[in-house]
C-alpha cells in the first residue's frame, strides 16, 4: 500500500448498519487515525437517508484534523449492487434503491466504492487479520442477522446478482420458525440474536431466569449480547443452553458450507461472537465435526476475527484501494 | 479447439462410476466417434482396479479403428486429488488412494488428467450444452448419490481439499435418517435413489404398489429410475408422492446453494432426472420459489442437461484440452 497511497493521503471507511453508522479514517498503513459513530435509529424514515451518513463522515474528518481524503469505501447490509453503487434494499433499515455512491461522491468530490458489509468484514479479517496466506475463506457474522462472506480463490464471491453469501437464509429446518425474510426454517430464524432473544424472553416470562428478570425485566430491547454473557457468567444454565443451541445450529450451517465449498479457514465475527466467543467456538467445532465430511473438514481452521467492530469499515478502505488505486473490477 | 487439436488427433474421455465404466473417443470437434461400456461390478475387490479401466479404454480405441490418441481425461466419483491424479476414496466402489493417472499414463504413453465426475459433467453441460455465456453455474446430479459441480466466475470450484461440491452431504434435517457417509439428515439420506427406493419398498411391503409388486416383487435392486417412472405413468399416486418429496428436498438444497452462491443457471442431470425430469423440474422450481430469496432467485434458470450419459466422459475430454493443451492449472 505504501507505493499506492501517499503518506499524506487518507482513506475513509464507513460501516452503515442497522443500529449504528461508523466512519473511520486510515492512513497509508491502514492505521486508524480517527473514528466516529452515530446511531442509525430514527433516520430510516428520513427522506434523505444520506444526511446522517454525511454528518458522520464529516465528524470523523474533523476529528482527524481535516486531512487530505483520497476516497471513501462503504459497507452496507443486505443486497447491494457494487457495480452501480446502489444499496438494493435493507429490510431492517428501510432503504430501497439507494444510490449512495453517486450521492457521496458528488458531496465529497472523491471516488466512492460500495460492497456488502459482511463481504468487507471478511475481506478485512483476511487481509489485515493475518490470514492472507489462505485462498479459501468463509466469514460468518452472527448478530441481528447472520451474514456470510465467501472468499474463493482469493476473490470475494458476488454471484450473478451481486448478492451472494446469504447464509442466514439457508434452510436448516423445513417448516421451521418464521424468518424476517418471510420464509420458514432459515438459519437466522433459528440462531440469530432475535431467535435467541425470543427464547430467553420465554424463560424470563416463566420466571426461569432470575438474573435477567432482575437486570432487564421484560424489555426485550435490553437483551444485548453482553447482558446474555453476564447471565451465563452468573450461572444461568438455561440461558447458556439457548445460546449453545444457536451456536451449534450456526455450526451446522458452517458445516454445510464446508461440504459445499471446502474452505481452509472460517472466521467468526459479529456481536454474539465478540461477547460469547468461547461458547460459539466450542459449539461450532462440535457441529462441524458432526456435520462436515472428514476429508473436507480435517484441515479447516475455525478462528475468531481480530478486528472487532472496525472490520467492516477497514474492509471498506481496502475495497477503495483495490478498486480505485489498483483498478480491480472486483475484490 | 480446431487450432489446438489437429484433425487427425483424438481424445479419450472415461467415466468410471460405481455401476459402469464408459470410455468415449472424440475428434477435434468433440464429436463422439466411439463409445464402449463395461459394468463396474466385481472389480472393486480386484487387487488391480486399473485392469478393467484399461480394457474398456482399449475396446473403445479398437472400436474407433485405432486412431491416434493424444490424451486421456478421467472422471471419477467421490473425492479426487486432480493435481496429483489420485482417487482419494470411493466408498461405494472400494478404491483408496488409487494413483489412476500415473498408471494410465504409463500404460498408454499419453498425458492423463483426472477430476471429479460431477465437476466434469457440469463442465461439459456448461461448455458443450450451449451455456458458455453464463458465469455462475451449478450442476446437480441426483442418483445413487447426489453430486454437485460448482462453476463460479467461469471456473470449477475445488476448494482447499480439491473435493468441494459435496452437496449431497448438506444437512437438511438435524437428526434425520442415517446417510451412507455416517452422518444423519444429509440431502442424500433424504432424496437419493436409495432413499426413494427405501420408501417405495415399504409401499410394496404394505401392498400399496400393485404395479411395482407385479414388476419387481420385493427385489429392491430392480427398482431402477425407469421402473419408478413406469409405475407413476401407470397411476401409482403414492410412488409419485415419494418421488415428488425427494425432488422437492433436492430443490431445498438447490435453494440453499442459490442463497449462498447466487448462480444464474442450475443444470440438472443424472439417472433420476433423465427418467423423471418433469416431476424433478416442477418440484425443484417450487422449492426454489419457497426457499431461495427473491432477489437471488429471480434470474436463475433451471434446466435439464442435454448430454445425458455422455456428460462426464465429454467433460473429461474438455479437461484434457484445458489442462494439457491450454496449460491451465485448473478448469
Amino acid at each position: 500500500m505504501k507505493d499506492i497511497i501517499k503518506s499524506n493521503e487518507y482513506i475513509i471507511g464507513v460501516d452503515v448498519g442497522g443500529t449504528k453508522i461508523l466512519s473511520i479514517i486510515v492512513n497509508y498503513k491502514y492505521e486508524i487515525i480517527s473514528r466516529y459513530r452515530k446511531k442509525t435509529k430514527g433516520w430510516s424514515n428520513s427522506s434523505k437517508p444520506e444526511k446522517r451518513i454525511i454528518e458522520t463522515i464529516e465528524e470523523s474528518i474533523e476529528a482527524a484534523g481535516n486531512p487530505k481524503i483520497c476516497g471513501i469505501g462503504i459497507g452496507a447490509p443486505g443486497p447491494v449492487d457494487p457495480k452501480n453503487g446502489i444499496i438494493i434494499n435493507t429490510p431492517n433499515v428501510g432503504w430501497e434503491n439507494f444510490h449512495v455512491v453517486d450521492i457521496l461522491s458528488k458531496h465529497f468530490s472523491v471516488p466512492v466504492v460500495l460492497d456488502n458489509d459482511v463481504n468487507l468484514g471478511t475481506y478485512a479479517e483476511w487481509i489485515l487479520g493475518g490470514n492472507e496466506n489462505t485462498k479459501h475463506v468463509i466469514g460468518v457474522f452472527p448478530g441481528t442477522g447472520i451474514g456470510g462472506g465467501l472468499i474463493i480463490n482469493r476473490k470475494i464471491i458476488h454471484g450473478a446478482s451481486g448478492g451472494a453469501g446469504e447464509i442466514g437464509h439457508m434452510t436448516l429446518q423445513i417448516d421451521g420458525p418464521l424468518c424476517g425474510c418471510g420464509k420458514r426454517g432459515c438459519l437466522e430464524a433459528l440462531a440469530s440474536r432475535i431467535a435467541i432473544a425470543k427464547e430467553i424472553m420465554a424463560l424470563i416470562l416463566r420466571g426461569e431466569s432470575p438474573y435477567l428478570s432482575d437486570k432487564i425485566g421484560t424489555d426485550i430491547s435490553k437483551l444485548r449480547s453482553g447482558v446474555i454473557a453476564d447471565a451465563i457468567e452468573n450461572g444461568e444454565k438455561k440461558v447458556e443452553d439457548i445460546v449453545r443451541r444457536a451456536a451449534y445450529l450456526t455450526g451446522v450451517a458452517i458445516a454445510n458450507l464446508i461440504n459445499v465449498l471446502s474452505p481452509e479457514l472460517i472466521i467468526l465475527g459479529g456481536g454474539l461472537v465478540e461477547a460469547l466467543g468461547k461458547i460459539y467456538l466450542e459449539e461450532i467445532q462440535k457441529a462441524v465435526k458432526e456435520h462436515a465430511m472428514p476429508f473436507l473438514r480435517k484441515k479447516v481452521q475455525i478462528v475468531k476475527g481480530k478486528l472487532g467492530d472496525d472490520a467492516v469499515a477497514l474492509g471498506a478502505t481496502l475495497l477503495y484501494v483495490q478498486k480505485i488505486k489498483k483498478n480491480k473490477e472486483e475484490i
